[in-house]
């Protein structure tokens, strides 16, 4: 099978450098272009250095026109607000766009400005925009040219919790998230929470109840279960590099057992290459999850309360991220999905 | 003023360590006896590297009836069970006993049972045991001659949720409590999930909606609102040493903003000199409060889906053991209340 | 290419995961067995989570007999000494084995003896087996049916010393090696020194100049210089994982500059698949070798004091354990070299 | 005792923060001031959350005239350079200066400047200046106006080493110190290398035989030893927050045992309230002295190539920098010299 040419667009990032481990390893995928704004001219190990011999490869300038004219498809792993331009463009000159940042998942220019407090200047484009979670969307994905790759955060939340509200097992609005993640979530740009000395035997909620990814969470459930719903999000910074963990707590609408919630969830992601439910006596680890795409989910019940309790764990940089970005394109070029994956 | 005599039996442990290291500092007390079951003969310094030259002690085996003989204040850093009758042998004498272990925490001996499969063989005592959290019993822990010290996830669920249910201004069993604590409150017994390559590096839950703190949390809740109340439990295992935030979800009974939610705990614990209600714009950190008796409060809420959300923030082995236990003492002996902890 | 079909002996353990995981991606394997004395008849995925949905596996008891007839290659993954026997077994059955273990490393049974407190019941066959360092014994390794893999402290000291010796630029006896290790580096054992809260936040040496691995370091370091040559080593534990950092001190005999030092190292390792050599302006560090097969490596030197140093990382579970073995076993069985391994 | 009055000068930092906890526990001290150029008129726990309901203190400008009115002891925590104009006036207002910077520590301005990039400013009171290493300057610390407080690393490997060159034990210039760092040693300025996911699970060595301390370390021991000292110096960092442990590696001159280089040590450092000096058997851990005053020291014997081995373990932030400062305070003003520090 030919191979593909891929460019990846703000390279020198935590997710940009998993991809290019992903494609180094990819049977289907060449890589042309490398881009950075902070680093044009640097060779790709001068920033990952653990790429070392594996690429021949120098940072260049976005310059969209020429990369182009030998990109099947761009990856956007900028922040956000920088790329809505570029890939519009790419998408004018035919060519698929996979966007691992915010620009595009929110449906509604005004709730994105309002919470990225950037403009949205290619609104007209927010309507061809796929949200990249093969899990729900698979078959519109295929056939997607531009891919709104899913935040972390919101890929671990949706995974837990669609399948209580899909099958109406849950009372609307009483959907508790608390969500755990390691610190390059944050991304590599430095500032004193992260440093070292501050992150390490440390723990803290931060942006509660007031995280970025509620509106994405919110408009996808709300997508899935079709009606409008609504959480209360409470993100945290764990000591650990990779890795998330999410626990969705909601009142049940009717008393059920353990067993039966975990039928439920086997039955919902039966064939699914990626999701592993966990039946009882086993829970979610991050370690177990780290440096795989795998979403491992297990369901607990406090019989006494009512409360339903679905825990969820993955890697942020790859299903939450960069993994979920390979998916989706092997979804898109018909490779096989897990390809480069496993 | 003179000091007294204390003893702490079962030291080899974190718990006893930690009390070791507050009594240096303790201007009143006068450190007789520490016992171990394990290494008697050792010398201090052979178990806690970190007390070399500070101490001339070895470690006694436990025999009540002498270490009771120049012994005013008895602390059992005993594993759950082990310690109940040593306990009740030692308030026999006359002596007064501060046990850290859970064995004079639930007033039901057959919950007791239930929760730690050990069949309690002193219940006539547990009548005699006040529950050492000064912020809601000082004036019973100044009479008291036996203290159950309260475990450290029921101290930090406490302090957090105590006041939405004494104010009620809460829905009855809507309480969630998402709590995470460092691998040390798990002991110092080794075991494959603690050890270094497993927990570095590794975030999950254990014990989901099953943790023995349940009944204890449960049993103040209820005494202090007056009214039986339920809580839905998860505690997570972080990948730190020390320290414990717990995040206590709950649905109001009313709209208030977190203004008037702050304006209560600040009412609610002014003149507390371990409680710090922190205002709007601070959250609490494990980190902030690493190595001190404090716990770091604060309220918020999401208005939206009329949940309010109380984080705390305390070191499990100081305000969750070792620090509120020296400062029941304090309180038992007429010592400033802070002595030996700020 | 068809398959060849291998068996994990002793696959509980990091070094059998790590095998694991590394066949899971390599294109000529078929995983036959995996045997464990621990837990027989347990599935694979629940002593390795991770594994869950990539293997349909089930621990079996060792019984060389049966396993050899399906086992073209057998690796030991066993603790020091209960392999001797067995492995000596496989070969008289004409299989081949790599042996992850000490077991057959050392050349003189005494020497063995006296380091490891075990008599070596198989001396007979310690003359077949090849030391698996394919930088300095490629050739042999092609032909061997007996692989003693090399240590990971070994590995890491000789691919860093061993080009000073061979073109004698140092003075004999003067090679101080200071090495640092994660964790994962002394097994899945647990043990008070890597019980979290006992390893994290700590640093520290141990056996020091009195490490298993002296005699094998010296062992081939006499061997490659072709005059007997002793070290000075002191180990010491990282609150990391995964990773080695061996840094080598050595008396140079003459005055030579860094890039005469960083000329002889590029020409004693082109071509070399695996080792990095860095140029000035780089060093080597764990995080960029982790995961990977790769050892980086640097030297500098302290013009002052006339001393060369020399530094050297790599993953002390991939370079320094399984995928050394692979990399053996990919030479054993006219693979390419780094088939699974990039 | 009446109290003397201090202000901290640059107290955002690690080891400013590390000076006001250690004076909350001073009987003797009163906190006047508290200066920052990045942060005036912020409240000192906005800064210091730990230390939040412990002071009333707000960051004033530093303003050497207003300040030296009613303060007795100024400590200087600033960056190296910033300080040296300010600590001369100070002084020539007749107050007493303990500067925490390296600004005093190198007697020749030309060497200062060579190192650290900056002109000196005043170096006529380079002259003035006391280093402040008690186990070796104690008397003339009693009677300075000007202590040079020395750096963490320098603390570490002088106080290792020094026995040796003191007593004449090793061959001249054959000392390697292999030197490893907590990362709160590189101070609170954010950077990619002490970013969280850069940091932790790595290990990598830095400027190699080129850092700063290498000309305070050989001053110091050239005046001890009598004759000019050189050494090889390879700095790391450690995934941790706090502690240094230096490994010193020296030729013997003459074969000694390990007991009689024990009995050496001993003897040197009998009486030392800070030193402990580890019989055979015990090695030392920073985690044994974080949060202390001490330093831990052993030593150990290569016998096969005449090397003795001395390791030596301290808490980078107090007994390398403000425990220390605190220990000169105390022998300064004769309060004693544990005080607040034990």
């Amino acid at each position: 099978m030919k191979k593909i040419n891929v460019s990846v667009i703000g390279a020198t990032g935590y997710t940009g450098g998993e991809l290019l481990k992903i494609f180094r390893r990819h049977p289907h995928v060449h890589v042309r272009h490398v881009t950075s704004e902070s680093s044009p001219g640097k060779r790709l190990e001068e920033i990952h250095p653990s790429l070392r011999g594996q690429y021949d490869l120098v940072f260049e300038p976005m310059d969209v026109a020429s990369l182009a004219e030998d990109t099947d498809i761009a990856f956007f792993a900028l922040p956000h607000g920088v790329g809505i331009k570029p890939v519009a463009e790419f998408l004018r000159k035919g060519k698929k766009v996979i966007d691992l940042s915010a620009d595009y998942r929110i449906r509604d220019g005004r709730v994105y400005e309002k919470w990225y407090n950037v403009k949205h200047q290619a609104e007209t484009f927010l309507a061809r925009a796929v949200y990249g979670l093969p899990e729900y969307y698979r078959e519109a994905v295929k056939k997607a040219d531009l891919i709104a790759n899913p935040g972390c955060y919101a890929t671990t939340s949706i995974l837990a919790a669609a399948p209580l509200l899909k099958n109406q097992l849950v009372e609307r609005d009483s959907l508790i998230v608390d969500a755990k993640s390691g610190v390059s979530g944050a991304g590599k740009k430095t500032a004193l929470t992260y440093h070292f000395p501050e992150a390490a035997e440390n723990f803290q909620a931060y942006n509660v109840a007031h995280h970025r990814h509620i509106p994405e969470i919110e408009q996808i459930l709300s997508d899935i279960s079709g009606s409008k719903s609504l959480i209360t999000f409470v993100p945290h910074l764990v000591p650990m590099t990779r890795g998330i963990l999410a626990v969705v707590y909601a009142k049940l609408r009717k008393k059920m057992s353990v067993e039966q919630l975990e039928a439920v969830y086997h039955r919902h992601y039966s064939g699914e290459p990626f999701i592993r439910v966990l039946s009882e006596g086993t829970l979610p680890q991050t370690k177990n999850v780290a440096h795989t795409n795998y979403c491992d989910v297990a369901v607990r019940v406090e019989a006494r309360t009512g409360h339903v309790i679905v825990l969820a764990a993955l890697d942020n940089l790859l299903k939450g991220a960069s993994g979920q970005a390979v998916q989706n394109m092997n979804l898109m070029c018909g490779f096989r999905e897990t390809e480069g994956l496993v």
